[in-house]
C-alpha cells in the first residue's frame, strides 16, 4: 500500500493537463495549486489513515484476488461486514478532514462494474469480467486513486444522446480498431479527478439500440493523450489565495474538487474496455453504481455533519450562549438528523446481499432512501448551524483586517466573545461554520450520487407497492385476487 | 410453543377483572368483548405465524437456557442477528395485522431486566438475575404473553413520587414480609394487558433515596387478587358494536388495546421480585427498556405504514386517479418515510453490542433516533394518506346506510368510483385509510416508548458532542487541548 | 335578522328527508338528533352572536340592496374592509364554537355567483344576475342559512362527466320546461345541509360542450321533493349517544356535519336558475367560489387552532408540566403556525379587488396560498397538540368508568394531575384535545375548499412565472427579449 | 428628492474611513471599490425608481411635516395604506435589484424612535420628540440615506453590558458636556453603512439601571471624527475583482454590504440625541424597531425569491427539463413559500394601528410571524432552487475558462444545454442561482432583523395564550373562572 507521501509523489509524475481560470498548470505542480492542494491533502488521508494501526480494521481489507492486505478503497466487498465497514470508514475519515476525500467514487465504480461484467459475460459470452479483474489487480497492487467518471454534460435533457444537436454531449466511441477504441465527449463534476491516477468511464443511463455507441465503460490514465481537465469554480475559492483563517478549513477544503474532463478522441486499449455497445447492460451499471454511491452519504456526510455540529456548538460556547436551552435543543436536532442519515447507510449495508459475481451489494431501496434524506436533511442541519452560529457568519471582517496594524486591534477587541477565548479562535470557528454550510457543500449534498428525482424514480421500481396494496386489501376484507393484474 | 388457539383458550382460564365503560366483564368472556376481541386476534398472530414454517426463521429462536425452539417473543437476544430478526419479525407481523400485536413490550421488559439484574447482582451481591432466569424458563416453556408495565399515572409531573399529594400515583411497595412484597398504585397505557397472562412491573425513572420504595420490579399474573383493569376508550371504539365495514380493520383493530391497571396492595412472592429498593438501578432499567422498545417502531410502524400506503394507493386506483403524477409522487414520499423509519430500526440492531450479562443490546443513540423519527414521520405518512384518500374519508355514509333497503341503492350508486370496482370494496378501503390515519393510532406513534422529549434528553447524553467539538476545532486550526475540561 | 331561537324553530318547519345509519329521521326532530344537534348549536351561533352588540361590527353588515342591517353571512362584500371583517368574524366565532359553523359556504357561493352571473349576462345577454339579486333579497330578509353545494361524487376521476358509465355521477339537467328545470345526481360532503333552509347548486369544474348539461347553478329548498340526505359518519360520532365528557366538545361537535345529498329529478323554477348550459362560465364560477372559500381557512381554522392551543396548554398546566421549556416552545410553534394561516387570510382579503359586478373578490393567488398552508400546518399544529397533551389522549378511561360506583374512585384517583385540579376538569380538557386533533377534523383541513393539488394547479395559472423569469434574466445580464414567446 | 446620480455624487463628499482587507480606502472613491459599488447601485435604485412616474405611488409619499412629496424611505407612516405600500415597494425594488438595497433600516429606525420619543416625552417631560422631528425634516429635505445602527458586538452573550470584561462591547456614553455626548463602542452587521450619509444609533435591548449608560439613541454622520468602518467579508466577494459572469448578480451584488462600525469616543451634539439614559424605554425602542423591520422581509425577500424562482425556472428551460412535472411542482412549491412570506408582511401591515404619536405601527405578533417564517422558508426556497438548478451549480467552470482561447471552446461546447440557447446565457443563469442560494444570503434571512429565537420570545409575550386557555375551557365545559389568576 502507498503511504500518503508516496501518493503525493506519484501525482507529480503525471503529464496531466489541468486548466484553472483559463490557465494551464504545470503538470508537475498541479497538486501545489492553492485551489487543488486541499483536495490532495484530503485524498491523502485515505492513504495516511491506512498506515495508522488503530484504523487498520476500517481502512484496510484482504484482497480476494491475492489475499494481501490492501487499502479498503481498492477492495471488492466480500461480505455485509465489508459494506458496513465502508460506511464506518467514511464517517471516520470525514471526522478527520471535514470534507470529501473523493476516493469512494472509483471504489463504487469498480464494485459495480465487477458484478455487471460478470452478468454480461454470463449472458453474452463476453470476456469483460476477467479483463476487469486484471485491471483491478494492478489497482490494488499500486494502490491507485481512480476517479469514477459517469456524468455526461447531457446538453438538452429532453433528448437522448443520439438526438442531441451535438453528438458529443455524451461520451461515445468514435472509432474502434484491433488495438482498442477511441472515445470522445466530456464528463462533468469529476470529483478528485485532477489528483487521481486513472479514471473509470461509465455510461450515464439505460440506452437503446440507437444510442449503442454511448454504452461504453473503460479505464484510462487521467493524463492520457487527448484528455483535458477544466477545474470548476467553488464557493469562495479565491480565499485560498490569501491567508488561512478565511478559508475555514484551510487544510482540506470544503468539497471534493470537481472538474470538467474533456476527452478528445482518446485511445483506450481493449484490455481496459469493460463495455462497448452492450447497451442493455448500461442501465444496470448505472443503477449499481448509483446505489453503491448513495450508500456512502450517511457515512461521509454524517462525519461532515459531526464537524458542522461541533463547530456550531463551539461558536455558541465561545460566544457565551452554549448553555441556552434553545441552542441545546437545536444541537440535539442536528444530531438527530445526522444520525438519521447514518442509520440509512448502516441499514442498506446491513441488508446487503451477494451478487451473482460474488461481491456484496447494498439494499438498493434503502440506499436510495439514505441519499434522498441527504438531499433534505443536510440543508436542515446547515440551516440550524447557521441559526446557532449567529449573524456574524455573514459579516465577519477578513483575516487581513484582523492582521492589520491599523484596524486589527478593533477586530481583536470587538469580535471577542467569552473574554477568555482568543478572538482568533472564535473567528476560525465562525469561518468553519460559514464555509461548511453554504454554496457548493449544499449543492453537493443535493446532486452528488444523483438528484432527488433520481431516487424517487427508483422508489417506483423498488418499493413493492403492489404487494402493499394486496396486504391492505386483505386487512380491509377485500379479496386481493379480484384485483391482481 | 402454544398455538393461536391454545393462546386464546388459556385466556379463558383467568380470573381477571376488566371494566369497560363502567361494566365488569365476565372473566371467561373477556376476550369475546367487541372492544377486546380484535386485540386478541392480533396478539394471537404472534402465535399463529410461529406455527407457519415459512416464518420459522423470524418467529422462533433457540432458547439459550434450554436449547429448545421457542417463540421469539420469549427470547433473550443472543446476537446482532437476533436483534435484526426481531425488527423484521415485527414488520412482517404488522403487514398481516395492520396494527399493534402488543407482545413486544414484555419481550423488551425481560431483556432489559435480564441485563440490569446481572449488573445489579455483580455490584450489590443480590440474587435477582437467577430469579429472573427461573421466571423466564417458565415464560418460555408456557409461551406466555407477558405485559410490560412501566408507566405510572404520575400525577403532578413537576413532582417526584415521594412529593406527590397522593403517594400512590407511582407504584410502590407498601409492605414486605418474608414471603414477598405488597404493591400499590396503578400503571397506565397498559398495552395488551387484558389479553396477557402475566405482567412485569418496572419503575418509571431514575429515583433517589427518598423514592426508594418506588424502585420496584416484579412479575405477577394479570388476575392476581387486588388487580383491576379499566379499559381505555379508543377512537371509534363504538363502531365495533356495529357491522364490519365502518371498523376499517374489523379483525385486528387499530391500536394495541390499552388499559389502566390498578394495583390494590397486591402480593408478589419474593421469587418474582427483581428489584426492590435498589434505586440507583431504576434509571438504568428504564433506559434499557426504552431503547429496546424504541428499536421496534421502524419495524412495527414500518409494516403498519405499508398497509396505510397500500390502502391509500388502492383508494386512488379505485377512484380513477391512481396514475396521476402527484399521487404517485405522494406515495413515493410515503414509502420514503416508512423506509427511513425501518432504516433506523435495522441500524440500531446491526450496531447492537453484548451487555455484561451476555444478551445483546441495541445501539441506544440510534434506537432513540428511530423512535424520534416515528413521532414526526408517521404524522407525515398519515397526512399524505389522507391527501391521497380524498375528502370522502371524512364524510362516507355508514355501513348501515349502505345496507339500508331504502337508501342503500344511493350509496351503492354514488359512492362508486371506477365503474368496475364494487362500491363495497371502495368503502372498505376508504374506511381502512380513515381509521389508520387518525386518533389513537397517531397518539401511539407520538408517545409509545416515550414522548419526543424523552428521546431528545437521551441525545444530550449519548451524542458525544464534546468529541465533535474537538474534531471541529482541529479542522479549524484551533488547539482543542486549550478547551478540554 | 333571525335570532338563534328563530333559526332553530324555522328548521322544524321543513319537510326534510334525512337518513342516519339507514334510518329516516322525523323531519320535525331532525335537529334534535344527537348526531345533528351540535351542528345546529354551532350554526345557531352565527345568529346568536349577531344579536350581541359587542360583535355587531363583525357579525352584521349593511345590505347594498336595501340599506338595512343584515347578518354578514348574507352579505355581498362591498369593500376590502368587508373581506377583512369576514375573516375576523370567522376567527371570533370559531373561538366560541371550537368547530365549523357551516354557514360560510352559502355566503361564498352567493358572492361567486353574484359576479359570475353579472359577467355572463354582459357577455351573453342573459338575465341571471337580476334573478340572483331577487333571490338574494329574500335570503337577506329571511336571514336564511343556505348550503353551498358544489362537489359531485365524480365516480371515476379520470373521466369527464359525460364519459362516466353512470351519467348521474355529476349533477345534471335531465329535463327543462317553461316552468323550470329538473336536476338529477348527488352532491357530496354537504356541510351544514341538514340544518339549512336552502341550497345553492353549483357545477364542479370547467366543462366543455359535451358536458353542457352539467353546467347548472340553481337554488332550491333542502326539503324540495326528490331531495334525500344521507348523513355521513364522523370520527367518534357514537360518543354523542352517551354522556358529555367523552365528546370533548359536546355542545358544538368537531366538524361541520356533512351529508350526501341525493337529487332525484328535482324541479327548480327558472327564477331560481342562475346558470343552465353556459359551460364556458362553469370554470369561472368554480374558481371564484374556491378562492372565496379558501380565504376563510386562516380565519375559522385559526380560531379552531386557538382552541387546540389553549386546550393543549391547559392539559399541560393541569398535569404539572406547563412551565417546561420544551412545552412552551411547542406552544409557541403552534401559535406561529396558526398565525401564519391567519396572515394568509388577512392578506388575500386586504389585497381584494372589485369585480365587474362591483362586489369585492379576494386576491386569488394569496387565497390559494392560505388554504394550501392549511393542508399542512393544521397537521403540524395537531401533532404538536398531541405531543403536548401526552399519551393519555389515547388511553383515557371513559366517562362511564369515571361515573361508575365501582371503579369511578380509581379513575378519580389515578387520572388526577396537579392535586388542586379536579380530575373531571382534566379529563374534559384531555378529551377536547383528543377529538380536535384527529380524524375528520384533519381530513376537513386537507380537503375542505379543495385538495392540495387543486391549489397547486392554481399556482401554475396565477403565479406570473414568466415575468419572474424575465426579471431574473435582467439581473443576470441576459436579454429577456431573446426569450419572449 | 435626490436623483440616483445626486445620491452617488453626494457620497463622494464624505470624509469616511472604510477599511477592506486591512486597507484604508480613499474616501472619495469608496463607492467605486468593487466590493462596494454593487451595494451603491442597489441603494441608488431607491432614488432612481422614485424618479420613475410609474412607481410614484409606491416610491414616494407626502411628508406629514411639510406636505411635500418625499421619498417613501424618509416617510413617517401615516396610515395602514402607508404600511402596505412599504411592503409592496420593497417587493418591487427587489424584483429590480435581486438583492438588498439597505435603506429600510433607517426608515424603520426613525419610525420607531418617532413613537418612542413621543411616549418618553409624555411620561418623562423630556423633549426628544421635537428634536427628532427637526432632524427628520433635514432627512426628508436632503433625501438622506441613513443607516440604522442597533446590533452591538455583545461579547459574552451570557452577560449584560455592564458585566462584560470589556465595557465597550456595547455602545455607551463615556462623557457628556453641555454641547453633547461622547460615545464609544461598535455596531456590527451595519447594512448599507458605507454608502449612507448618516447613522442612527439605537440600544440593543431592554436595560436596567446599572446599564443606563448603554441606553443611548442618537444620530451622526458616517464620517464623523472617530468613526471607522471595517467592511465584512461576503461569500465569493473576490469574484468581484474578476469579470462579470461569475458574480451572478454583477450589478447589484448578493446581500446588503455589511460592516463593523467602530465608534472611538465620537461626539454627538445634544440636538441629535434622542435617548440618553432613559433605560426603561430602551426595550420599547428595540421592540418597535424589530417589528417594523420584521415587517419588511416578506416584501424584500419575497421579491428576491421571485428572482430565485425565475432564475431556477430559466436554468431548467435552458437545460431542456423545464416542462418536467417534478420541476413544475417544485417551482410551484417555491412560489407557495414566497407568497406565504408576502402574506405575512401584508397582513401585519393591514392590521397596523396608530401609535400615541400618530404614526402607524404594524401588528407586532404578525410581523414576528413573518420574519420567523423567513428564517425557515427561504432555506426551503433556496434548497428547491438548488434542486431545480442541478449539480452544475457547484462545478461550473469560471468565466476565465469560458473566455480562454485555449479551453473556451470546450466550455462553450459542453456547457450548452438546449441547442438554441447560447452557453453564456445559460452560464449566467446558473451563476445567478448559485450566488443567490448560498452563504451570506441565507444567513441574512436567518439573522437579519433578529434571530429565530428573538421571534419566539415575542410570541410568549404577544400571543394571548391565557385567553386561548379560557376559551378552550369553556368549550370543554370547564369553568375558566376557577383557573383565573
Amino acid at each position: 500500500m502507498k503511504t500518503g507521501q508516496e501518493y503525493r509523489d506519484s501525482l507529480r509524475n503525471r503529464n496531466i493537463k489541468v486548466y484553472i481560470k483559463g490557465q494551464l498548470l504545470d503538470s508537475k505542480d498541479v497538486i501545489d495549486h492553492p485551489f487543488i492542494k486541499g483536495h490532495v491533502n484530503s485524498a491523502a488521508m485515505t492513504y495516511e489513515l491506512a498506515e495508522d494501526p488503530q484504523f487498520e480494521d476500517l481502512m484496510t481489507a484482504t484482497s480476494h484476488l491475492t489475499g494481501k492486505k490492501i487499502n479498503r478503497f481498492t477492495h471488492i466487498h466480500q461480505s455485509v461486514d465489508d459494506l458496513v465497514k465502508k460506511v464506518k470508514m467514511l464517517r471516520m475519515i470525514s471526522l478527520n478532514t471535514g470534507t470529501c476525500y473523493q476516493r469512494c467514487v472509483g471504489l463504487d465504480a469498480v464494485n459495480s462494474i465487477y458484478s455487471v461484467t460478470y452478468e454480461m459475460d454470463q449472458k453474452l459470452g463476453t470476456n469483460y469480467h476477467e479483463r476487469l479483474k486484471k485491471y483491478l489487480l494492478r489497482w490494488q497492487e499500486e494502490d491507485l486513486m481512480v476517479a469514477g467518471a459517469m456524468t455526461d454534460p447531457k446538453g438538452d435533457r429532453s433528448l437522448r444522446p443520439s438526438q442531441q444537436a451535438d453528438p458529443d454531449l455524451f461520451v461515445h466511441v468514435v472509432k474502434k480498431d484491433d488495438k482498442g477504441i477511441y472515445i470522445r465527449g466530456a464528463k462533468a463534476h469529476m470529483t478528485g479527478m485532477v489528483n487521481s491516477h486513472e479514471m473509470l468511464i461509465m455510461p450515464t443511463s439505460g440506452y437503446g439500440e440507437e444510442d449503442k455507441d454511448y454504452a461504453v465503460c473503460c479505464a484510462l490514465p487521467v493524463d492520457a493523450p487527448g484528455v483535458i481537465h477544466i477545474f470548476g469554480r467553488q464557493t469562495n475559492d479565491d480565499r485560498k489565495l490569501e491567508g488561512e483563517i478565511d478559508q475555514g478549513n484551510a487544510r482540506y477544503g470544503v468539497v471534493g474538487g470537481e472538474c470538467l474532463t474533456i476527452l478528445e478522441d482518446v485511445f483506450v486499449p481493449w484490455e481496459n474496455v469493460f463495455m462497448c455497445g452492450e447497451y442493455p447492460f448500461s442501465g444496470m451499471l448505472v443503477e449499481r453504481f448509483a446505489c453503491y454511491h448513495r450508500q456512502n452519504y450517511g457515512g461521509c456526510k454524517g462525519g461532515v455533519s459531526d464537524i458542522v455540529i461541533g463547530a456550531a456548538a463551539t461558536v455558541a460556547d465561545m460566544s457565551g450562549y452554549g448553555k441556552a436551552t434553545h441552542i441545546k435543543d437545536k444541537l440535539n436536532e442536528m444530531i438527530h438528523l445526522a444520525e438519521t442519515l447514518y442509520c440509512c447507510s448502516i441499514a442498506c449495508s446491513a441488508e446487503g446481499k451477494p451478487t451473482a459475481a460474488g461481491n456484496y451489494y447494498v439494499d438498493p431501496l434503502l440506499a436510495n432512501v439514505g441519499k434522498h434524506n441527504v438531499t433534505k436533511l443536510i440543508y436542515d442541519i446547515d440551516r440550524l448551524a447557521q441559526d446557532v452560529g449567529g449573524g456574524i457568519l455573514a459579516t465577519l471582517p477578513s483575516e487581513a483586517d484582523f492582521r492589520s496594524p491599523e484596524v486589527g486591534k478593533y477586530v481583536e477587541k470587538y469580535m471577542r466573545g467569552v473574554a477568555s477565548v482568543p478572538t482568533e479562535d472564535r473567528m476560525r470557528m465562525i469561518r468553519l461554520v460559514e464555509v461548511m454550510t453554504g454554496g457548493v457543500a449544499l449543492v453537493e449534498s443535493m446532486h452528488g450520487a444523483g438528484s432527488p428525482q433520481a431516487q424517487k424514480i427508483m422508489y417506483s421500481k423498488l418499493s413493492g407497492l403492489e404487494s402493499k396494496k394486496k396486504a391492505a386489501m386483505k386487512i380491509a376484507g377485500v379479496d386481493p385476487s379480484k384485483y391482481s393484474k
